[in-house]
């Protein structure tokens, strides 16, 4: 099963690399440009018997490895 | 309006980050997790008169800045 898990910093958190692409950005001529936020996603292929075991494992794996919980909120989808 | 853009690695091209993962998975219990690719997504408000007016901007800033489309490609989803 196809699993996508969605890391973004919970709100709060400063976004260093967000502000530093905005600056980038407004300097390249897109001063209107505003609240960056920069995250990433982790796609990967999972065994599982059905969507609700797959989104369970993936949660375990944010837990453990994929999100810093301290400063990161994370969303999974499941296919 | 609110725009995000999403950067993922062309396929073909070696995913370094995605494959140390993978190998963290699987010592850490999940040995069935395969293709993991990480990627990553920026998101940001933008002023514009309408959706595809934001596409369209966005699209300008993924070539100049947001990603490496020489290795990377994107996906703009304006809202």
């Amino acid at each position: 099963m196809k699993v996508v898990v969605h890391v973004v910093l919970k709100p709060g958190v400063l976004d260093v690399q967000g502000k530093a692409v905005e600056a980038a950005l407004h300097g390249l001529g897109w001063p209107g440009v505003a609240d960056v936020r920069v995250g990433r996603t982790i796609e990967f292929d999972l065994p599982a018997a059905d969507k609700a075991a797959a989104e369970a494992e993936a949660r375990a794996m944010c837990e453990k490895l994929l999100a810093n919980t301290v400063i990161e909120s994370y969303r999974i989808d499941a296919e």
